[in-house]
């Protein structure tokens, strides 16, 4: 068991979406804000692991479950937990929780280590992840098949355009950007009638400023899949239908 | 004197840009969510506007002065006071500090209240503002004048379209978003070697879900002007060149 950090967090108007639910990009860019908070206090800083290894992390993976999405101004408890890690990765996971302590919407993540240079991923070394006491094991958590961008039925595409806003540190698109790229596929009316309860979010390249992005979906049912600039990166939404009030 | 209020706030890498500073848009809605929590404090929340008056508030312009951007994880003060008030017009500053108290960004903002329902602007009413202590004046500051669109020189044009992921709860384009809108117009070379240090933003109407968006770009050696939509939004930036190190 790894060690556990929370902190409360009360969603602001700016990551609240048309209909007061937290956006999910701002779900993300929090909870991996939080990973950074604990690596700081733990001595494992972004800073620390550049001048250690000239290494950096990179999320590859999230599996999000949601069983409610925190509304606007609503005071929730962000938990995070390294919880295990192998040759190559390292698996976390985000809770948020309402003040009673039930779990809202539960992300796991899969991150490695890649070298700053040569954008390669890197072997876990010990010394970079024994303070968050998490578990090492040998097995490697089977990632979530998606379906690949050619075997997508019914796709449509649309086009956007890589911006400095966009950008995050590294220069590259900000990861929960991708999110955006899919979710904003489905319009205003889709929204108001359907929301998320499972996400599963690959990132397998990065994308840089001047390429042009090509989004595509394809829909069935209840399911969405999406695939960003030739399954750079790859997103599946499974989604229910809101009841009427 | 109006009451003042004020947080520490670390700037997270989801708010900083790929020069690793605080994004101007990401500071605009800190600042916007910190007047909120203000509100809250002196029993005059959102919700309670909504309740007693059918009103909300919007904010109508913005005028940006920067010493220097803060820094990715820097630790810093954010202070806002609704100074004064007049029949129309609410005055709220907001001062962004460094630990030690220099001033780094200083923002003047114009607030109005309006109607939920005929989104037309109302009086100022003094219950709704006396909490804020801030004081009744007669005059009403003279708002930045800005060159029309239709005046802007060697003006070129960008085309964006307003999705969901860029809505805020009222369902509108977040005001943040203009400035994204008028600060991608400019490449990633330009924010390179330029970083701005004045900044003037009017909110002259709201811009809805699915209308097309243009931006119209005016540039004159270290100032550009920026239109969205035939002045619904107007934006005016002084850059300064960054020394290299």
């Amino acid at each position: 068991m790894g060690i556990k950090y929370s902190e409360r967090y009360r969603v602001p108007f700016y990551e609240s979406d048309a209909f007061q639910n937290i956006k999910i990009s701002g779900m993300l860019a929090e909870a991996l804000q939080m990973s950074g908070v604990q690596s700081n206090l733990l001595g494992r800083s972004d800073v620390w692991l550049a001048e250690q290894f000239n290494y950096f992390w990179a999320v590859i993976e999230h599996e999000i479950d949601i069983v409610r999405l925190p509304k606007f101004n609503e005071e929730i408890i962000i938990e995070t937990e390294a919880t295990s890690y192998n040759k190559f990765f390292c698996y976390r996971n985000f809770w948020f929780k309402d003040l009673e302590g039930n779990v809202l919407v539960t992300s796991k993540s899969t991150w490695v280590l890649m070298d700053r240079e040569t954008r390669k991923v890197e072997r876990v070394d010990d010394e970079i992840v024994s303070p968050y006491e998490s578990e090492k094991v040998s097995r490697i958590v089977r990632p979530h098949q998606f379906i690949k961008k050619s075997e997508l039925e019914n796709a449509k595409e649309s086009s956007y355009t890589v911006r400095f806003s966009h950008l995050d540190m590294n220069g590259h698109v900000n990861n929960a950007k991708y999110y955006d790229w899919a979710s904003d596929m489905l319009d205003l009316d889709f929204h108001r009638i359907h929301q998320p309860e499972k996400i599963f979010i690959k990132y397998n390249r990065e994308v840089r400023y001047g390429e042009a992005v090509v989004a595509t979906i394809s829909q069935a049912d209840l399911v969405t899949r999406f695939s960003i600039n030739d399954d750079s990166a790859q997103i599946e939404i499974h989604w229910r239908k809101i009841e009427k009030d």
